[in-house]
């Protein structure tokens, strides 16, 4: 065993949040470590948001071209190798942690590879190769989340998939059941429909999108209901296991369904078991999220960003939480901790986009508003894609733009546009901030502003 | 000869400025007329922007396929057929066209078919199938613009074409020369070269896109010279002309090349001639644009709005102006025209952005600026697509951001993002307005904010 070696700031986790907070640490002249047990970069690049979008993109040609074989504009035939995909998306994500790690080094921090385990309130253990004793002045949990499962409702490694495994097939499945209609679910639903798999969806609550806009929701079902899935919503699961070589769904109501492979993808529960987070005396709430104060604190001199603390489980807010985290640490700031509206997409040939809150939301809070609304169909950008089903939404409060949510093909496009909206606080019936070009899918934006409004 | 007819606000011209004058004139109590000789929607719906970008977005699927095919990710083969396409696209515009003329009569718009002429300075005489007389409280002329043509060098009929024949095209042709390195000239060689098109291009001057930045031209010209364009600049043009049942062109070098078609795109010149405007006194420029105030008047209680003033030759330019023209007019402003920042696209594969000065505008201006810049194979959306040729520039005076051009895939998507964040005055080394989303096109424009700056 080493000597103890002392950090101004530690680390643990490589993900968006630790490698940003890492980064800030040592360029603000902390003496700074990072403790990483796996890859470089977290979920998001290795098994989450960076290798579904690559093959989304990858593959974005294949519902443009479908819509206009459709309209008898085009014919022929596009076929993709999943296989040679997989080598170019390896290839850029082993890229992109070359490049991480590059920048960490080249700034400073020091990289243990290794599980890192709390052994007091300044102390912490790195179980790698060898084992290593570090103590700290002040720490950053970023350990982020990993796949949630349940008892008879987890990756059995047959045929029931986490969305890791599935995102590194090789050859498309025939069919695929998806049990979870979250953002992860449809996207990997697009992705594999795309190739020409049969898709059946499950969501246990009433909606796919659950947490979205209601009329986000029924757009999205009734394209990918349209696309030819089979959607069921608010039915409750009973199992989902492998049978005889195939995954099998069963309901509780007993109707069961086979599929080649099954995809597992009923949300994400913290990445804390291996923390000892007893021993640094961190606060957990009932479901095992590090609790945090105002300032991201889960203990004195810990903080928690990114999905671990259950805030926000979106790459960018880990990010966010990261920058603020280090400037509290060393004093650049006192004041809480309040991000700007977080924007969130769900990708694909039917898009979702929001910034701000849903009306489910506002009628929560109690909070009166209106909403105004523009469809796709209004759209000449829309319209020359072929894909016009959709539409903007937006909500204001008191004459002021408070949430703008989107459905779509293309409208992960509009969301830094409506971020800046919502934040520079538009106002209904004052000159519009900013010219929108024509033609662009932004005027979709202009479109909803100008809108009548309806008072909920 | 009916009576004549007196109307609070008479507009000339049913384009993008004239269709908003009269719809915003009619909203606000004048009693309120629109003359047109053509079709309503202008240049801009039924030969210009929409059209093209129409066909652009009918065709999106065949350079994303084709860098996948480089890449042996896919192979098959997809074949459009333009005619289908022309079809599709000339029901959208009729529809589009349609669509106006019910908006301008629901909102009590009078509408004139047939060519103004000012017969006074208060008056006009519209020649349709009978002529009618008019006279008018105040006038809005947006009657836009026209090809521009020279000696030996105009569309001839036969080979030599305009835009708008090309646009109407029913085949692709075999080979096309294109004389003039705009926008207009690249869009279209894009086009056609998605659909088989050999493209020869030629432009007078030093560069393609002579009026944006220079690196902008420079990204541009290497992404057409790499798909297979011919790319001729700073070569002076002898003749264009149809010879023996081909477009030729010949340089005054000697040299010549000859296609199956030629399109000529040589800029636009102003719509004036056929107005009279001697008779109402109007102001005109030498180069017979109409010379507006700094309340776009021409003469009194006459503005000209679009492009017909020749400040700015886009349509949603013309919407902004004639948005003012019609406040000025009715009282509820005072102050001089003064847009925001105007945004700017060039649409196809290579698409072209850009909101604010060029560094030769500012350079020419005596300002000082500093600039910075992200290259486009450093983002996660342009990697996914394959299409990482390009960038994201940003131009600061004084630490605050000033101007944003980018080239490269998809890039017409950061305009409304970019216009915002000049117009909201982003700060160097000041926390950001916003959260970019991970993984977005638009975090380029999170990475040029943040990229170091050179002092130019």
């Amino acid at each position: 065993m080493n000597a103890e070696q002392h950090f101004d700031m530690l680390i643990l986790g490589g993900g968006p949040g630790g490698a940003k907070a890492a980064l800030r640490a040592a360029a603000k002249g902390m003496k700074t470590a990072l403790v990483e047990a796996g890859f470089l970069g977290g979920a998001c690049l290795n098994v989450g948001c960076i290798p579904t979008k690559f093959l989304l993109g990858a593959t974005a040609s294949l519902p443009l071209f479908a819509i206009q074989r459709k309209y008898k504009t085009a014919e022929g035939e596009a076929r993709f190798d999943l296989c040679a995909m997989q080598t170019r998306k390896e290839r850029y994500i082993e890229g992109s942690r070359r490049t991480l790690e590059k920048e960490l080094l080249a700034q400073g921090v020091t990289l243990f590879h290794g599980k890192g385990a709390f052994t007091s309130q300044n102390g912490l253990a790195v179980s790698g190769k060898e084992k290593t004793e570090l103590s700290f002045g002040a720490c950053v949990v970023a350990t982020g989340s990993l796949p949630a499962s349940f008892p008879g409702l987890k990756p059995d490694g047959a045929c029931v998939l986490s969305s890791a495994s599935l995102l590194n097939l090789k050859t498309p499945p025939e069919s695929l059941i998806i049990v979870g209609g979250g953002a992860i679910g449809l996207e990997l639903g697009e992705l594999f429909h795309r190739l020409g798999t049969r898709i059946i969806l499950a969501e246990v609550m009433p909606r796919i999108l659950p947490g979205e806009d209601e009329d986000v929701s029924e757009a999205a079902r009734t394209f990918f209901t349209r696309a030819g899935w089979q959607v069921h919503t608010g039915r409750r699961i009973a199992s989902l296991s492998t049978l005889d070589g195939q995954a099998c769904l069963r309901f509780e109501d007993g109707e069961t369904f086979f599929a080649a492979t099954a995809l597992l993808a009923v949300g994400r529960t913290p990445a804390t078991t291996a923390l000892d987070a007893d021993k640094a005396k961190l606060n957990l709430n009932a479901k095992g999220w590090l609790a945090t104060d105002e300032h991201l604190r889960c203990a004195e001199h810990v903080y928690a960003v990114g999905d671990v603390n259950g805030r926000t489980l979106l790459a960018h807010a880990a990010d966010h939480q990261a920058r603020y985290a280090i400037d509290h640490a060393c004093g650049a700031t006192a004041a809480p901790y309040a991000p700007p509206p977080m924007p969130a997409c769900v990708y694909g040939s039917m898009e979702i986009m929001r910034v701000g809150p849903t009306e489910t939301e506002l009628r929560r809070a109690g909070v009166a508003f209106s909403r105004s609304q523009a469809p796709l169909a209004a759209n000449a950008i829309a319209q020359s894609y072929g894909h016009t089903h959709g539409f903007v939404k937006m909500l204001w409060v008191d004459d002021t733009l408070r949430a703008v949510c989107a459905a779509g093909h293309g409208v992960s496009h509009l969301v830094t546009a409506a971020a800046l909206l919502v934040q520079t606080g538009v106002k209904k019936n004052l000159p519009l901030p900013v010219i929108f070009a024509h033609p662009t899918l932004d005027e979709a934006l202009e479109s909803a502003i100008v809108a009548p409004r309806q008072n909920i």
